[in-house]
C-alpha cells in the first residue's frame, strides 16, 4: 500500500490570513478567513499519539496567551473525542445565530468551539466517518463567529487521518506545537505526525514533553514513570526544539477534571508567540531563497540548548 | 448537526463466524470469515479516549490467552498510530503471498498484523482519509492468512470514527473490552464509545481501569495520580462490569518500550473467555426473547462485586 495515496501537499507556502502581510497569494486549498472575524495567528497543537496531553497543552497555551493580554480562541478539532469544554469548565451550548455560530466563553474570556458544545449530553457519541469529520472542522473555521482574535489555538485529535489532514491542509496554520510523552512508543507515533507536518510544509514551533516524572508527595522522590526524558535523542533526526516539559502532576489532572485548567501555569509556553513570529519570518525568507533556508533557521534553535530552559520552566499550579 | 448521520446499526445480531453455532444467517454488513482461516472468537479492545492503554491491554489480553494454550492473533486496527508491533518487539515485515498476507509472529507465537508491518520505517506517517483507513481494516480481516485461531484480539484506535465503526459494523465482534483511566475527562470520552457500542448492538465484556495509582519505589506510598478510582460510579449508568485494574507501573511501560510486553501478567484478563461465552449465550437467548433480556443478563454482573475481584488481581511483571 502506498502511504500518502490520499494526501496532497499544498502547492505553495501557508496562505496568509486577512491580517497578514499583503502580496502573497493564498494556496488554493486554504479556506479564507471567516467573514465576521479577524484571526491573527493560528497555532495547532498536535501529537499523532493519543493521551499524551494535547488538549491540556492546547488549553494551557490558550490560558497563557490570554493571561498575557491576547485575545484567544480555541478550535477543538477532536470531533469524536473532544476535551476542551471539560478542561475549561464550559457547559453552555454554542449559540447558532443567523450568520453563524457564537462560540462559548471561558471564565477568563477565551472563546471556544467544540463539537461537545453542540450536543445535548457531553457523552453523546459522534459516530461519523471521515467526510463529516472534515466538514465539521471546516465549519468550525468558516461558520463560527470568532470576532477579532490575536491567536486561534487548534486542538487536533490523535492520528494522521481526516481531522489533522484537514486542519493542516485547509487552515492557515502558522506553526505547530507537538506534544509527546517520554515513552519510546509514544515518540515513534509522534514522529509520524512530525513527518506528516514536514510533508505538508507546515512550520513547527517545537515540542512539549509531557508526563516527564512524578514527584512522590510523601518522600519527594521523582520517578520517571514513562522512562527517562530523552526527547532530544528521540527527535534528534527531526531537529525539533524542546519548548519545555510538564510533570505527571495530580494537581494538573484534578484542575482539568474540575474545569479549572486556567489556574495552572506553564510559563515556558510564553515563548510561543515569538517562535511563531520567527517561523513566519523564516517562511518569508524561504519564499525568496527557497525552502532549504527555512529549515536551517529551525536548526539553529537545536534541542540541546532548549532542554536547559525547559528544566527551569516546568508547569505549576497558580496560587491565586 | 445530527450525530449518527453516517452510522447504520446492523439489522440483526452479530453474525456468526465459520466455527460458530449453525443456523444463524449472517447480517449483510458483516464480512465473511477469511477463506484460509478459522477464527473462533473476536474480541475488540476499545476506549474512545487515546493514551489510556488500549494497545497495552490488547497485548496483555493476547499474551494471557496464548499463555493459557489458545491460538491467538492480534489485528491492529489503529492504522495511523499503530503500537502493537512495538509492544511485542516484532520488526519483521508481514509477507505478501499469492493468496494473502502472512502475519508476523511474536516470540510466544501470537500472530499479529499491523500497518506498521507494511512500512519500510516504523515512523513513516500514514496520511490517509477515512475510506482508505476503513479499507485497510477490512483487508486485515479478509486478506490476512490468520490460519486457525481461537481468539482474534482487535486493537481499536481512539475516537468513534471510521476505524472503530468499520470494526464494529463489519467484523463479527463477540465482545468488547473497554479501557479507561480514572480521569473524569477520560471517562466522559469512554462513555461516548460505550454508547456507540450499545447503539451498534455489539456486546460488551467489561471495563479495565488503567493507570489507577503509582507506588513510590522509595517509600511505598500509593498516589492516585489521575484521581481516585471510581469507574463504578462514572460508568454506573451504563452497567459495565469492571474486569480489573492496572497500576501506573514503570515496569509495564519499560517492557512495552523494549518489546517484552509478553513478560507482564494481568491475571484478571483470564476471565475474558468465559465472559465472551456468557455474552454469546445471552445473545442466543436474546434472539428468542428479544434484546431486553440480554441487557438484564449483563446487569446481573454489576460493577460492585467485580471491583472487589479487581482489587485482588492487579497486573504484575512475571518473574521468568
Amino acid at each position: 500500500m502506498a502511504q500518502e495515496e490520499n494526501c496532497r501537499a499544498p502547492d505553495g507556502p501557508t496562505a496568509p490570513g486577512k491580517s497578514r502581510a499583503p502580496g502573497r497569494s493564498p494556496a488554493p486549498e486554504k479556506l479564507p478567513v471567516p467573514e465576521h472575524s479577524t484571526i491573527g495567528r493560528v497555532v495547532a497543537v498536535m501529537s499523532g499519539k493519543g493521551g499524551v496531553g494535547k488538549s491540556t497543552v492546547a488549553a494551557l497555551l490558550a490560558a497563557t496567551l490570554a493571561r498575557d493580554g491576547h485575545r484567544v480562541g480555541v478550535l477543538d478539532a477532536d470531533i469524536t473525542g473532544p476535551s476542551i469544554p471539560r478542561l475549561f469548565g464550559v457547559k453552555a451550548m454554542a449559540a447558532p445565530v443567523g450568520f453563524g455560530i457564537i462560540p462559548a466563553r471561558t471564565p477568563s474570556g477565551i472563546q471556544i468551539m467544540s463539537l461537545n458544545l453542540l450536543l445535548p449530553r457531553e457523552d453523546d457519541p459522534v459516530i461519523w466517518r471521515g467526510p463529516l469529520i472534515s466538514g465539521a472542522v471546516r465549519q468550525f473555521w468558516t461558520d463560527v463567529v470568532w470576532g477579532d482574535l490575536d491567536y486561534l489555538v487548534v486542538d487536533l485529535p490523535p492520528g494522521t487521518g481526516d481531522a489533522p489532514l484537514t486542519v493542516l491542509q485547509s487552515l492557515p496554520v502558522d506553526g505547530i506545537v507537538f506534544v509527546t510523552s517520554p515513552q519510546d512508543l509514544a515518540a515513534m507515533v509522534v514522529r509520524k505526525a512530525v513527518r506528516m507536518a514536514r510533508l505538508l510544509k507546515v512550520p513547527i514551533a517545537g515540542l512539549v514533553e509531557n508526563m516527564t516524572s512524578f514527584r512522590c508527595p510523601e518522600c519527594g522522590r521523582e520517578t520517571p514513570v514513562f522512562g527517562a526524558r530523552r526527547a532530544g535523542e528521540l527527535f534528534a533526526s527531526l531537529d525539533l526544539r524542546v519548548l519545555g516539559s510538564l510533570p505527571l502532576d495530580p494537581a494538573l489532572s484534578e484542575l482539568g477534571d474540575r474545569g479549572d485548567i486556567e489556574r495552572y501555569e506553564a510559563p515556558f509556553l510564553r515563548a510561543v508567540p515569538s517562535l511563531l513570529d520567527g517561523l513566519t519570518r523564516a517562511e518569508a525568507t524561504a519564499e525568496t531563497h527557497g525552502p532549504a533556508r527555512a529549515e536551517t533557521t529551525a536548526e539553529t534553535h537545536g534541542p540541546a540548548r532548549a532542554e536547559t530552559t525547559a528544566e527551569m520552566t516546568k508547569g505549576r499550579c497558580l496560587e491565586r
